[in-house]
């Protein structure tokens, strides 16, 4: 098998944990894998760098602090390197330029075009183990870029995709991806296979543990991602294309977000270009809408029901006050004690009734349903922030998801 | 003008010394002056990488190492960038591979073979502030290397033979160079300047301002080296063409170095070869001898006396005492209570009667010569350790160094 196997920060986050991280890479050879690794900064490492940026300057120029953070995979790289060498593993350290992780120019929030995986390819056959720095690449022109949140992710699903490996094993600090937060329901199970586009609606649903990102270019390119534990030697989830997650239930797992906040504008005069006139200040302000429900109400006017991330409720609120008069309006409502609860499943193509069910659930449950967004494999609703426990215990035992996979 | 200014460890040790040193930088352009920057990692930050690295293995991979350490310049480059660019100049960093840094693949020791110095130059035209971190390079294959003691200097030298600069400024936590130690003769004066050879000599005797590596890449191309101050504004030490340097004192300076141990073989049998036999296996354990003077005694015997690092005396002694026994000599004496004291001066080349006056001068003191030995621009003594703020008293006197050039 070719492998390639990324650890985050946390993973090399300390010396003891380096080499713990070195034993992993360690097994993978001896049991004779062609193995390349990506590894992320030491945890705390890039905002130490970033901290110090910021102490000389406001606005540091992007390519200096790409520069300056790019050293933290470099440091990680190095020592994993010579840890995996003093146990008689051949490794080396290659920076993003070096291993030819070629970037575009965007600073900070790069994106990778080509790996010129020609000299990585021969010495990981001639036994050697290359050791990367996640997160980081070069331009044209020579200057170090950085890829931005979930970097390391997704240079490892790069490197994958570019060495033709069998799959990319990303270790974290989670064992994998559960039916929902367990924490809520103690029954939770671990799911043993998902596919790329759950994994991606549930990501967006606040199960942050891969950046979407790094799972959309392993499904563009049919890499499966192996996500486990660095802490405990337990499989974890394999995130791979639908037709290899043969037996279904309906649906896969619950997600939800408690980060939400729900703005209604009520009696807006109806015209064509309402919604650019209203989330065009909202976009400007680099504000993120999310669910958003529009009605058409008798008297030739309409409302506009949207959720924005709780932490930019405030800003949103002073914005819309403003579009409201200019627009003749009636009124803007906001309330910051909303949540989502999405239930997520490629099954719920082929069944009919899930949403019929899900708000029956619900129903039986009491839940007021403020608002409902779909797509093809999920269904949101937003409620009250207090009821979440409840609704996501309720559609996690309705949906019979303690019980594995084929139910 | 176009110069090159070289800053070490302590002088961006930390935001506030980076701020300072930034001024530095600023000043030499609002003057003018096309500038480049070499900067040292922070002080402390290479002993911390490395001390990692040696915490994992007691034999890091030297590419490894490389690999680590060139992070220290890389972040310090960055910032002072950053901080240039919130005072309105235009700066980049240039990690060694992008300023074109090429060297030989000798990690750790590597040296520089040659600097595709074109687009910095493009860069210095056009205003910009090319700040480049030292101390490391790139070789063929695209392995970071890094050069060893001294390397930052050596970068700088490079640099402005490189860009065809009027001076490398290298900017230090000392002022100059003293005509000896102020500790010891508070009349010791800054030498304006000095030729190339004398800065040589003195670096050889103790006065470690500059690495001798950066004096002889800068006497090769006739590259003026000014050393001063980052932290007081005060001109320093030119350090340049002897021919540049007219009015001369017959010699410049006193130095010493209380690093000293002797070591004496006695009675070895006189045949063709002893230099080798006795000295081949101090060399095999990387113990560098100094001073060396063999006398031929009467009975067909011969005497040889050196001087090695007081760190190496116990190794040397036992090195020795087995040499002697295979080469059936007498015996093996040694004394670490000893040390060199040193007058420099190119001058002394057209002045006779500088060995004189200096032996007369430690007579007159009583002070014991226990060994001499002379280069074209140097005489060296070695004396009882104790003796040494004595001798360098009297010879500073003796020879007018306080009175100042042209004496």
């Amino acid at each position: 098998m070719r492998v390639v196997q990324k650890f985050g920060g946390t993973s090399v986050g300390s010396l003891d944990r380096i080499r713990a991280t070195a034993s992993l890479v360690e097994r993978s050879v001896r049991e004779g894998h062609e193995t390349a690794v990506v590894v992320s900064a030491m945890s705390g490492e890039t905002n130490r760098l970033i901290g110090m940026a910021r102490e000389l300057s406001d606005d540091p120029p992007a390519r200096e602090l790409d520069a300056l953070v790019a050293t933290g995979e470099q440091v990680s790289a190095a020592l994993l390197a010579i840890e995996l060498n003093r146990r008689g593993i051949r490794a080396c350290s290659w920076t993003g330029a070096q291993a030819g992780f070629l970037t575009d120019s965007r600073h900070s929030r790069a994106r990778i075009q080509r790996i010129d995986s020609k000299r990585l390819l021969a010495r990981l056959k001639a036994g050697e183990v290359p050791v990367l720095t996640g997160f980081q690449g070069v331009d044209e022109a020579g200057n170090i870029t950085t890829l931005g949140r979930g970097g390391s992710d997704t240079s490892a699903v790069a490197l994958a995709v570019a060495l033709q490996a069998d799959v990319c094993d990303i270790y974290t600090d989670v064992d994998g991806i559960y039916t929902t937060d367990p924490r809520i329901v103690p029954e939770a199970r671990k799911i043993e296979r998902i596919s790329y586009e759950e994994m991606l609606e549930l990501a967006s649903q606040g199960a942050k543990v891969l950046q979407n990102r790094s799972v959309e270019l392993a499904m563009r390119h049919g890499m499966p991602i192996h996500l486990r534990s660095s802490f405990e030697d337990v499989p974890g989830t394999l995130v791979t294309s639908e037709d290899e997650t043969m037996e279904r239930a309906s649906i896969t797992g619950v997600a939800y977000n408690r980060d939400e906040a729900k703005i209604t504008i009520r009696g807006i005069p109806d015209h064509p270009g309402i919604a650019s006139e209203v989330f065009g200040p909202i976009a400007d302000a680099d504000i993120n809408v999310d669910v958003i429900v529009q009605n058409v109400s008798e008297e030739g006017t309409t409302d506009i029901t949207f959720t924005v991330p709780r932490g930019d409720f405030g800003a949103s609120m002073r914005i819309l006050e403003g579009v409201c008069r200019k627009m003749k309006a009636r009124d803007v409502k906001g309330d910051d004690t909303v949540a989502k609860v999405s239930i997520i499943g490629v099954g719920m193509r082929s069944h009919s009734g899930v949403a019929r069910k899900m708000f029956a659930t619900l129903a039986a449950e009491g839940i007021n349903i403020q608002m409902i967004t779909t797509s093809e494999i999920k269904i949101t609703v937003v409620v009250g922030e207090n009821e979440v426990d409840r609704a996501v215990r309720a559609l996690h035992a309705a949906f019979g998801l303690e019980k594995g996979a084929g139910e």
